[in-house]
């Protein structure tokens, strides 16, 4: 019986950390080695982090991407490793080598390559096209890239009608809600539609406004799940797979058969021989199938992932927030604080002369409830030092520029904070605020990281339930949550004076800025024309705000940013 | 003789506004008809304005341009036009719509989408695969889009061959410093490689941070200029084309006869029949040969223009700037004037306790030369608020975080009027600040557009004796010019206590920013190897800052923002 020992390496990287990155893969390849496996597989561009941008630009980048694949080759003995890297040969390719015993034995070019959503590959790379046939210590194995294992009719198939009896797939893939069920689901029919294993190896970590968010797994031929890592956590997850079975499915199935010597026939695979050593004597592999989270936990992990990761890679030891005793500033403090720990986040309280009793006690409880350090910083003698400048050259007391005034003084304390002792200001609006502009520039849109930007308030509110369910205690005060949502910026504010209620608002705004729906359409799901239009018409006119807003971790198919690109002079639809 | 009469339709669309493009389609193809012209060219996407982005992904979008392309289509007689649209068939493609007598007679797919830069075409379209020839008024055009003309073997070789004697080009060009005399080059080398007339029609005017500089010109089958537009200004060009020129250069051309016998027998082009109307009686129409531009003033014409359609899109009718009597604020109110008027700009003075009696009085003297409204709001009394309300939690007197407040105590009264007034804050900032960090997020880099962001600051020095020099009086005043730049954010304080001189800077940023080189080559040029890693590390570290910053012109081939996409996240060099 043939096994063939997989170990998927699902690590986390650092985009242009082409040393560290190379020292990481070694030492997890050593891992891999050392529990006998015969494979060990990274993630997509493990060699440079993903995604690396204009980085690829540059010649010098690409000759270090290059050394750095060679000194992970010459570490390698006694296993073979499939690495992401990026190649170059008349162009440039994004691709995987397969290396063994010091040396790369070959190499797979990406054949599809996204140029949607947050992705521009395109911009960088050639497409590969060929799909090449590994043989790995006996077995049969077809390496791809990520988006390969997305079509039906590409590389996945040609490999299999060219004999591969396992898919060694390596991914670079950003997370969204709900979307690891979905490639889960698309992985195993993919398996099973050609009855081969299918190994996929995601990396694990936050890069800028991503996270990366694990959950590798292996499916056997008939599409059963066989092994599954931990979401948003490094893992070596390892399986023997007994590749016989792949023949039991393919023996049996004639229009299989004919498909496959037809392929055989017209193109044929190239076959490449990587190793030809029998398997060691060995205990069977200890694999695991890695429980589900539940789907307002899902979300929580990758905020602290995507804010962690962005601190930690941008060398921030210490984050700052605003505690306004409002539900958005005490989920980003619950967030950072499980980031970075209590002791590396400090609370700023910044009371007005419209600030209530209740939300400056609640700010001190959030606090006190999560264990970090509060400093109080009344903004009063701001605010009337700029209300004592400004009274003339505005021609008038007070209106809408006192509001934002105050926001902005807040901005300007916290900005100083930052700049003073060198902390990172986590910015605290939601992407309901963020999509209808209910923010103000330079105020509470400042800082360095929005953790909620891609959050819609209603979720904010799911969080927050969930976050005291599974402490099993009150860290956000029941009168947080209660109260209703209010700036507090003027006497007796209420969000609900600008905005419908949010559970009107964040169906229309999914609607409209995830799914490309018309007013129309949007009306007809229920809702009222008038506001339907007054919201499409305000998040058009915010998107110059949201040019200037930090970047937040993505968490919903389509976040604010690369993922969403809209003019900003635009009289669509007029 | 035939002689085919070709209108280009040199005209500045804005994004989104179908209704209005539509409506400027009619009118333009009217006053092309009135002066007897066989056909009559618009730019690229016309209809929808350039570029759309992430509006093509609406469905209601392509809809309603369809329904747009219509209109026009219905209202065009006795003449045929070529109007840039997104049509939609299976996939959507960037298209060219030959309209004759209220139909569409023919559509051209774009074949090359480019996808760098600042453009993201393989995001939206499907390439289009065919070369038709469309017989226009009796004779032979090829119609393409923009990328298609910069290559050799593309569509306009392949129309050639088919026996295309014009080919019709239709542009969504933007501007980059000396582009526009490349452009020509190689529009005149396509000519003459061909032996076929080109058209080339360029739209003119700004888009977010895109300037379009118009400059359509027409090159006969020898590769001589025959006509050209102006740069930056809406125009209509007209020129006589005497097609049988044409054969002079190809019957005596066995290689080119045989190339095109090959490329009929193997693939042949398509040909559509568009109208076949002998031309009226007609006098010869006036074409003309636009001068070319002083390389400082094409600069400065595409602030001004870039500026002004910014402000003219998004529907500000005046424009805010913070003037600091130094020498990028005085550059902006310059081109605000010019943009909008100086009845359209007003100057704000924002002394500080460090600021000095000659940048006061040169503020002043910037605000009369131009003739525009100037406020003084003094700043100390916020300023000594914060040191107050600072001095405990920040446990210091003073620092650079004394700085950045004074900075952001300046974006506050700024944002302020605007939020009052409805105006928009016009950015100080140049490229060079912004490449290195040497700027406030939320202070100076506070605002609605920022002018000068993609002018180094070398170039700022050149626009201002071009500016005084084209208005043969004093404009920017010669203290301005001469003073040594300062922040003024502390006694004594210049730019280079923290940077090397800008002769020194800006040709490193310059090799660093738009050439992509390594530290190694950027030292082989002649510079000091510790200045270079040091300016180096600045830029790369000041990424965050960049992505909340505001748009601004791009005048250089590569700008910050959509054109140069870096993490921020990012350990290379390391």
């Amino acid at each position: 019986m043939r096994v063939l020992r997989v170990a998927l390496a699902q690590i986390n990287v650092t985009v242009g950390d082409l040393t560290g990155n190379a020292a990481k893969i070694a030492a997890w390849t050593e891992r891999a080695r050392s529990q006998s496996a015969d494979v060990v597989c990274f993630p997509e561009l493990a060699i440079t982090g993903y995604p690396p941008e204009d980085l690829l630009l540059r010649p010098s980048f690409i000759d270090d991407n290059l050394e750095a694949l060679n000194e992970v080759a010459k570490a390698t003995r006694d296993i073979t490793s499939v690495v992401g890297f990026v190649d170059r040969n008349d162009d440039i390719y994004n691709a995987a080598a397969v290396i063994h015993d010091g040396r790369v034995a070959g190499v797979y070019h990406k054949r599809f390559l996204p140029n949607y959503g947050v992705f521009d590959e395109n911009r960088y790379f050639q497409e590969g096209s060929e799909a090449p046939v590994f043989e790995i210590a006996g077995a049969l194995a077809g390496v791809n890239v990520c988006e390969d294992i997305w079509y039906q009719g590409g590389p996945v198939q040609e490999q299999a009608h060219g004999g591969a009896e396992v898919i060694l797939n390596i991914n670079g893939s950003p997370y969204h809600r709900a979307k690891h069920d979905f490639r889960e689901r698309m992985v195993a029919t993919r398996a099973s539609d050609n009855a081969v294993f299918v190994a996929y190896v995601n990396m694990a970590g936050g890069q800028d406004e991503l996270v990366f968010d694990g959950g590798s797994m292996i499916f056997g031929p008939d599409g059963e799940l066989l092994a599954r890592a931990a979401l948003f956590d490094e893992e070596l997850l390892i399986a023997d797979l007994s590749l016989d079975a792949v023949y039991q499915y393919r023996l049996h199935d004639p229009r299989r058969r004919k498909e496959r010597q037809e392929f055989q026939r017209r193109d044929g695979a190239p076959r490449i021989l990587v190793s030809t050593e029998a398997p060691p004597e060995r205990a069977p592999a200890q694999s695991r199938i890695a429980p589900p989270l539940d789907p307002v936990e899902e979300v929580y992990r990758a905020l602290v992932l995507g804010t962690g990761d962005y601190l930690r890679k941008t060398g921030f030891e210490k984050a700052l927030v605003g505690l306004s005793g409002g539900i958005d500033s005490t989920m980003v403090a619950c967030v950072a604080v499980d980031a970075m720990g209590a002791d590396h986040v400090v609370g700023v309280s910044m009371p007005s002369r419209y600030s209530s009793e209740g939300s400056i006690a609640d700010a001190k409880r959030v606090a006190d409830n999560l264990g970090i350090e509060l400093l109080i910083v009344p903004i009063e003698p701001a605010h009337a030092a700029y209300v004592d400048m400004l009274r003339r050259p505005l021609e008038s007391e007070t209106g809408v520029w006192e509001e934002n005034v105050q926001a902005r003084i807040r901005g300007n304390v916290l900005m100083a904070l930052s700049n003073r002792f060198g902390w990172i200001l986590l910015t605290t609006g939601n992407k309901s605020e963020y999509a209808v502009g209910y923010t103000t520039l330079y105020g509470d849109m400042a800082g360095g990281y929005a953790v909620l930007k891609d959050v819609p308030k209603t979720l904010v509110y799911e969080l927050a339930r969930w976050k005291n369910r599974s402490a099993g205690r009150e860290i956000v005060p029941e009168s947080v949550i209660e109260k209703p949502p209010s700036a507090e910026l003027r006497p007796g504010q209420l969000d609900t004076d600008s905005l419908p209620p949010y559970p009107v608002l964040d169906p229309i705004l999914e609607a409209y800025v995830e799914d490309d729906r018309s007013a129309e359409e949007i009306v007809a799901m229920g809702y009222d024309e008038a506001t339907v239009r007054r919201v499409m018409a305000m998040v058009d006119r915010a998107e110059y705000k949201r040019r200037q807003s930090p970047p937040g971790v993505k968490i919903t198919p389509r976040a604010f940013g690369r993922d969403r690109r809209l003019p900003m002079a635009n009289r669509y639809p007029n």
